[in-house]
């Protein structure tokens, strides 16, 4: 069946940057999915889609193992991923997208229980938003997002 | 110190059902941590602070176990918690307050990558916003915000 | 158990006549349903929440009837009500409350597919979204908003 | 007549996925309601316009009776339409073509009288704005939009 | 019936000048239509509703009589009606109020008809929005709302 | 002088259908206001102008007309007239345009003193701003724009 | 006639300092134009106005005037006007109230042509908004709103 | 030096008619300032400079004028800008170009000042915000921006 | 005279903590300036303001020493300042007070230079706006904002 | 590696001057950093940034200078950088891009305690954001941004 790869919405390109299409289009040629690329880039599943979406930069390492892994010039990639990632403008705010849209509920309804919550444990800190690991997982009460801890 | 016990921002108060000042008050005078009363009640912090901000709907054990362990008297709990949670209104969207603005960045940056990878794994599903639970821990690398996730 | 009446959060009440508050008021101490309310006045549920919530015009018979079955002076309630209703006002667009947000986002998803539908259907015409009968029931697969349609 | 068929206006194309030009440029050649296609597919005219509009994910059988039926080739739907449906862009909010606002003003005026009356028959539950089956009937007093209900 | 009279409604009141509170209590008081009113005053019926929503200037004259008919001091009047109104601020707009929204429904769909039209027939020129006068007429094919035009 | 014609600003035109284009195009060579097309349809101006920014629907008759009258090909009239219009987009809210603007202030400063008489002449009833007539013409205290009312 | 003194609209003065409200009740009662207070201080007409509205800073020889003219103890003007002040609060942006929106409407249509003939004439530099001169004056053709031009 | 002629940023040619691009590049190639044109056609500087930003309607004089002094096809001028001005779309509101934004703080902080002196110095009035006059000079406490007011 | 001291606008105190209030007027009787509080508290001027406007957390050696200076009980302090700030709520974002807006320009005008520049030199950081130490320094050329940055 | 290089992110580049395009280009393709660039030109690094991003002004010299070290043609320089500046487009406000938002947050957190202090310590003044020189340096406590001051 087609309906398991993730493919970029030819609406949403506009708002990415340039090789986010090249990498998309190696990826549904190729029939890969994020959790393939990621076993073979050594990186998790959402950071490898955030690379895909021009949501983080990419190091040498990536750079070199996507373009043998998707079959893309190292060179092309070296241009054009090689600048610092201009995040934040994927899609619009408030999401639209459903599935999106529950994350920012989220944030809308438990943000201020959140904030009670890690004061209390952490004192005046702050969460980097920027540098967090994330898991997605099949098993219900297991990992989703992790924001790991700045006190200050 | 003082300073571990989260207490109700006067200026917040306006946005929130009346109860939230009482439930407020109470813990600050008996200088209580979500975490104790969570104890007590048997529910997780996350939603003990979301009851407190008028976010989640109290259960007849809540309540009663909130009287007891606060000091408020039942029957002012069951007449004001009574009703059906006016969810999403306690504070502004894009939120201004830095730590739960960070958990807003993270939809903006990341809501695509998560969900390209949870359309991977999961097919065309959602999750609930409203019906999942969450534990804030002190080891990195731990449970953040669980999403269960809804097939459809 | 208390949580099954509807009643007015505190935050709320601001936005809406001054006359929701003493009808909420009655409703939460007699302990009535909108069902309860509904079959007295033989109207529909949702037009009885709407007449409470100060978005449907209220007739000289609601009037009495209310009276009579809340316990209000009648008197103050042709004053209060004798108006015509100031509508849209009770909540902010986009809702920020989960319930209602559902219901705006048929609409943002589906609009334009209901728009395809109705006009093959029935020509350059327009549904009444004042006008209109609606039920809630619990029987999947029936009926839910129904929206009379005018053609121009 | 002409006017009896939906088409895509030019200047909302641009806000679809690039098969919705296909799609609707095919029904517009062979004259095609979304009844028709609706029958020929075994699906609710709704649903059918929402995959046209890009807004419903469609399934192996969909592509493959929607290749046979417009004359489209299977291998060119199946790569456009194969990934997962990015929603909730096809037009403004709050709208501004005047039938789709319509159904936008049900949900301001009577947000909080269907959260009231569902509250109190179901509990604090919520409706599926995704999932959700719907019929468009000329009969007044029929069905129109049904959204099932699940509870938490 | 209680419901031919406008009443204003309490919600609406703090967006408005304390004298259009006075102003509308009499009014109710005294069970007066704006027609009765406009009748004694001798203006046009929309431009007396303008005088109680603080949208238009009182002239002495106009203060007079209001004092006379709706039995309030006339010092009162002058003082709290004596200054320049504060034009624009009686709703939100967009409008939420239905009636009131497909007045603004017209200048969105038919804002550059009227404009090409106007253009034609008068060239450059502009309508003035502030010294209109308009009549509300029950015959259909009637008066509606008359803006006068002003070469430049 | 060349300034008698109402001609499609290039800036705007990506709001409009193709069609908008191709109908002004024809008007602007052929030197042919509104009125001229007007009383050639036998529709008023205002329809007219309407139908030129994609803002009405054209039956056949208009089509067969337009076509013969502004000499283009009836095939590609039907083909790009043929749908059902998607009003509403062809102006910024609010209307930067300074004429159109003058018709919003209208609605700002008086919307609610037109509520108030139409409620007390008509009861709780609606205009209809979709399906209504209009007249623009030069003597002062003539009939403006003509809102046909339904009463519900 | 009453109708010839500035007065402040009640539903104005929550957006203004405690101040104004003092001192627009004392220029009412005392029958006082801006012109006249203007006189007294040895300040213009608009700077005396925005000193009413908040807007400005009032020196010591300001406040001492103020106090004698108006008759407020000196103290009191001392105290509530001694701070800098909060400045752009007054009404909302943009405006509702016509005049004024007539001053946003210049800087909307003809903010670019002032600044390329400002850059012509200056180079690359800026006007201070803040600390400007200001005439209004009943002879047409005579100064308006000047505003001194600062190089960098 | 190259500085002294205001040129069209490229980034903004969008949001103009086409004809501004053909003006202006007409203007940098033949290095002339606004002021060259204006006395070259007898206007204001901020005139012209409003006709070319599309802001203001050329006469059949103008036209000529500039088909001349520029060096452009006056059939072509004569076909681009002989419609009516679609004005107010220049730049975005708020101004983010700071010299703009000055004049926009103008009316921000001022309005109100300039609302109360012109009140009480001309009644009940509004000035004229299209058909104004106006000087940019170099001497400080000269004209400025000269609004001309009308009477109602 | 006065004016040499930092007041709290009475239009401003809504959006802030109450102790703000209380904070404000000891500093306004005993007439400090915020330099002689930093002096007092040994923390910077900046530091010193932002707990002012409840925008940081205040230490239990911050609020001995400002029960102390200031004459205010410190029981009182501790039970009102002794919580978590709630911060970025003190004025409207964009800033309308003139003196704030600057600084929001700076960032408007030059976000992305100074993002290309830090990227440069320091990698793909990011800066802490919250943890940062500030000065205001009369000389020209000094210290400004130092926001110190942290690698990721 | 590639990423010590800050390039022009593809879908930003429609926000800027085209000339932006071409001085990137070359910094790329030459493998300069911006404090390269400012050597050879004499200026600060976050001008030359400013300059490369269409926020500036270049001087003659400026022109002359980077047309030598860039490699680009003097002449396409002149007539592309040799207008004024079109400033404030670069991104979105409020900003999306983390870094960029944390200079924002800033401001929304201190901008009064910023206002408060420059008030007592310089007057009723302002900072210039335009004219501003600043500093990135990667000693901390060392100069951040610095906004030059002007009494008024």
């Amino acid at each position: 069946m087609t309906a398991n790869i993730a493919t970029l919405d030819s609406s949403l390109a506009d708002r990415l940057p340039e090789y986010s299409k090249t990498l998309f289009a190696a990826k549904a040629t190729k029939k890969l999915t994020f959790e393939q690329i990621a076993n073979e880039l050594g990186r998790s599943e959402v950071a490898v889609a955030a690379l895909f979406y021009g949501q983080a930069q990419a190091s040498d390492e990536d750079i070199e193992k996507l373009s043998k892994f998707l079959g893309i010039s190292k060179e092309s990639l070296e241009t054009s991923m090689g600048g610092f990632p201009d995040r934040g403008r994927a899609g619009p705010m408030p999401p639209v997208e459903p599935l999106i849209y529950r994350l920012y509920e989220v944030v809308q309804n438990y943000g201020y229980a959140f904030k009670g919550v890690i004061n209390e444990k952490f004192g005046d800190g702050i969460m980097s938003a920027i540098a967090f690991s994330s898991k997605v997982d099949k098993e219900v009460d297991q990992d989703g997002v992790t924001l790991p801890f700045t006190r200050f």
